[in-house]
């Protein structure tokens, strides 16, 4: 209706039917108006997990299948779809045209089939699914919570991971627990864990579930339950492990934001520094749900994808999670929902790059901002939304740091040893998966000459890259006096004449931001095309290299996959998010300088190209 | 299909279309091979509760409306279908046709709605249904209980009764308690209880609710909840506050059957001498299903529909029901999942009769042995089973009883008090109610004269009934020589040179027998035409009358209503049944004795016609 009544107007060429070619050399018109499928390959990645059409929603129901050693990723997708992946680089859809393998529609989950999470050997030793099984909707931590609309169910799977097969009967946890007003009973997140065996005497790896949502009046919780018996028939509520009060902060919610009124998505699982060890420490991912005053009914205006350490201890004999350290795990405003799972050293993909035992979590990046951004050209894209690259997470350490102000505020990190002045810093270590690193990186890259640049503007690359698919590197060191000036570096990225996004780091607030102001042409012509700035938090601590005093390094990594952005930063800060740009011609790379200071850039790499994740796929 | 066959072979006149008239002075043909709804009217009752057409389950989901007086008698029908009345005489149908107030179909009750109860002002001070809710079959204690089958849900009636809206939620109770293995978790009985109150320190007028079943291996239980919040949203899972070992008898089963493997339909209501009294003694009716072995899934060889007065107490903090008398609320085999209600003084029936405050508590009559007699000619005639007539429920007395042996036995009594040899004993005593009692008898009976018989043989009386519709009330008195005799004694009913029901006393086992040996013409023709003997239990004790002792008159009430029968004794025994005598001219009575010994007949009355229970139906 709205193209024929476009054509009727007749005042833009660009109103063709499907087949006719974009012109990325001439400004767009509203996208909005063009014809389906139209700008399918225009921002499309070409080294993220999505689906093959549609839209896609929460990473989950992750594993390894025992007898194949293959990962399987798994995410929303008309029910939950996935793809099983031998190098955590390609991937092969589970089934013809990456048909879901669990639908809505049972008895039940008769509206929804929401988050899950995979017990690798279950019932008879196969793949066990526990989901979230969803009877009635709308559900928001802003409205009244209908009784038994989530409830947690079994789906097991004999034929690859093709297909799990709902248990003919109702719900392993029918409920949140008994008469509790909750917010949300969601995501079930099946875990071993050693710390919570010994303190409640639990048989050795006895299964945990978290499930996550938050209680109305009170704030977000945890809901904890065990394994009953063999059979995952039962599962013992163990209470409230994690709670907090409601829109409270860890700290003064500088580096890791607010807990919110509802946690989603919880993952709990034991890393050290080498990867995950069930021996190791208990760190959780988690989604906190706010919204400021007036709180507008179904409205989270804000999602925060969080990190968390904790200490495991009994309290009146009950399990509680207490976290030392809070920081944020993705700071883009679209990037939510990490699902990770325990990855073992005999995986297929880990056994062929040699890697640990690891805990590798994958991020949603929602294409339309959850569904706010409801005049984005959905039909002309026909793709909605994809997962971002597999993070390795564990124990991080920051070695040699001044104990200064700097270290002692309560912090995405925590003072771990103390030596003469100088402290080690704990934190959360996350990296992009090594084997997506090594496979993009493994051509010679384009290598930028390093240079100290003191003046306020843009300096364009010696050599930029010639698609929008690319892994730039650069370190970025600052003088001391940077500390509370105005200065601003980093890289313009996608930059031609028309477009550029900006991607710097800033002392007035330690800040990486992305500017995106300017980044797409298309967002002048288009509504919801999304211009707002990302921001994350990263301090950089004050070290000592080589008996001196100096500001650390800034360290990034920026994955450029089309109009998806990854920046990583000194293997602990991300933010992810979309940069759309229009033009062809915005391939540019510049140097970005702006305020007072001398910045000097080094080890300025591109590798282009990246990887097809998608081998199979025909388009 | 079958009929058109039957004309072609052309053997026999009575395969007429509908609308041909049967001729009961005839033999009858094979009745299965009848056009439909030929056998409509053949045995329909008139004062009995049942549908307009199609198939009665059990009666539940009764109460009285606070806003109009009316009490509301459910019962399984397509759902749950209801009728109000005002006089517990005549009964109107909530719905045009009867159409049910809840069907199965929702979210929670997919597949069925089993039985529920009412309370009466309940949320918003609206009734209230409280009702199994089912998501799967086959349920049968004889093989593996599906998860979740059933659910307890909560359903308002806003509209007078005509409709049961169910809440948009999940189920209040969503499932047995945790990690039971449950053989059932079915009909929900709300009730209250001055007891428990005080013993549970609950708030006064709190309700309480007892669903049935049992647990496997184990046996029937009764799982006791409590209310937990004035929305009636959570019940308090209080434990098994009755549990019995898997097939065990009250005593040695000589007087109240087997406990079985499951238990079914249970109710807990207070009453005293008089009536209702909330700060009376506890009682229960409930069913137990069992059979001999070897044990056949999904067969039910026998059903026990059973009362107790039991002992409230606390063990370990948990209240305990604990029998100390158990009987047959009725020994009928077809006569099963009694539902009573407190029906209060105030009621539009109890205001017009002067009744105190009472429990009424109908019984079903399975019109089928509960579908295992598939073979009946159920299309023929349109109609399956009925409920019984009201009962009033209260505490019963025998007095100025010999204290023997017979008296020592633990059986459906228990003695009293003790005063030089003579007992009272205390029994559950059970009526008819009142007002249909009075409507059936208004009228001027015929009276027979009494008689003195000693020798074997029927003797019909002089006046019979010109129709199948009436009430015969008599009493039978022995000598003291009849007890451990051979000697029989009491009526036959229904009867013609063709056939006749035998509704007789024997000392040799204490028992009631109804002999159908010989009830229907039918039978010889067409299958499932039950001809199996009835029998029940009924101790006939020693008492003192005038200084004299002698055996306890046989007080007999029977009610004929076309093929129902109801045998009713000493205002404490009860045996119903079909009795489908096919002969126009099957209406005398005659009396009966066999064996040796003197056998007094007195008070013997006929109240012929008994009362149209449904004036506003048309057939």
């Amino acid at each position: 209706m709205k193209l024929s009544l476009f054509l009727t107007a007749g005042s833009l060429a660009w109103a063709k039917p499907s087949g006719y070619k974009l012109d990325y050399n001439r400004s767009p018109p509203n996208l909005s108006t063009l014809a389906n499928l139209t700008l399918f390959e225009t921002w499309r990645p070409r080294a993220h997990v999505l689906p093959t059409s549609g839209q896609i929603g929460d990473p989950c129901m992750h594993y390894t299948d025992p007898k194949t050693g293959l990962f399987h990723v798994g995410y929303l997708h008309e029910g939950a779809s996935g793809a099983t992946t031998d190098d955590l680089v390609t991937y092969h859809d589970l089934n013809p045209g990456g048909a879901p393998f669990i639908r809505a529609g049972g008895l039940n989950d008769p509206v929804a089939v929401f988050d899950g999470s995979v017990i690798p050997s279950g019932i008879n030793g196969t793949p066990t699914l526990l989901y979230s099984s969803v009877s009635y909707l709308p559900i928001h931590w802003t409205i009244n919570y209908t009784r038994g609309a989530e409830s947690q169910s079994l789906a097991v799977s004999t034929d690859g991971g093709r297909n799990f097969t709902k248990l003919r009967q109702g719900p392993v946890i029918p409920e949140a627990p008994f008469a509790l007003n909750v917010t949300a009973f969601r995501d079930p997140f099946v875990f071993q864990n050693k710390e919570l065996d010994t303190l409640l005497k639990s048989e050795s790896e006895t299964w945990y579930t978290a499930i996550s949502g938050g209680v109305h009046q009170k704030g977000p919780s945890m809901f904890l339950y065990r394994q009953h018996d063999p059979e995952f028939q039962y599962w013992e509520y163990l209470g409230e492990w994690w709670h907090e009060k409601a829109n409270t902060t860890w700290g003064d919610g500088t580096w890791a934001g607010r807990y919110g009124f509802n946690f989603e998505v919880a993952n709990f699982f034991s890393i050290d520094e080498e990867g995950y060890n069930s021996e190791g420490e208990t760190f959780a991912t988690f989604g906190a749900e706010w919204a400021e005053k007036p709180i507008v009914p179904q409205v989270s205006t804000f999602r925060e994808m969080l990190w968390a350490a904790g200490n495991i201890s009994l309290n009146d004999g009950k399990a509680k999670f207490t976290p030392n350290m809070v920081g944020k795990l993705d700071w883009g405003r679209s990037a939510y929902a990490a699902a990770g799972k325990y990855l073992p050293s005999d995986s297929k993909a880990s056994s062929k790059s040699g890697a640990p035992d690891r805990f590798i979590s994958y991020l949603w990046l929602t294409g339309d901002y959850y569904g706010d951004l409801k005049l984005f050209p959905t039909p002309q894209q026909n793709w909605t939304g994809a997962l971002l690259l597999p993070r390795e997470l564990t124990v991080g350490k920051i070695s040699n740091v001044v104990d200064n102000e700097l270290v002692r505020e309560e912090g995405s990190w925590r003072v771990e040893k103390n030596e003469s002045g100088v402290v080690e810093l704990g934190t959360l270590k996350q990296v992009i998966a090594r084997e997506p690193m090594a496979e993009f990186t493994k051509k010679k890259p384009l290598v930028e000459s390093g240079r100290k640049i003191s003046k306020s503007g843009s300096t364009t690359f010696d050599r930029s890259p010639e698609s929008k698919f690319y892994i730039l590197k650069g370190s970025v060191s600052f003088p001391k006096s940077a500390r509370d000036s105005d200065l601003k570096a980093g890289f313009q990225i996608l930059a031609s004449d028309k477009e550029a996004t900006t991607i710097y780091y800033q002392f007035s607030n330690e800040s990486i931001i992305i500017d995106r102001s300017n980044t797409s042409a298309a967002a002048l012509t288009t509504s919801d095309i999304d211009s707002r700035n990302e921001a994350g938090r990263l301090r950089l601590f004050d070290v000592v290299v080589d008996d001196k005093e100096q500001i650390e390094t800034l360290d990034l990594t920026i994955v450029v996959d089309n109009a998806i952005v990854e920046v990583h930063a000194n293997d602990r800060f991300g933010v992810a998010t979309w940069a759309r740009s229009w033009y062809a011609d915005s391939t540019d790379i510049r140097f970005f300088h702006s305020g007072s200071g001398e910045v000097t850039f080094s080890n300025v790499t591109i590798h282009e190209g990246l990887a097809n994740a998608w081998p199979e796929r025909k388009r």
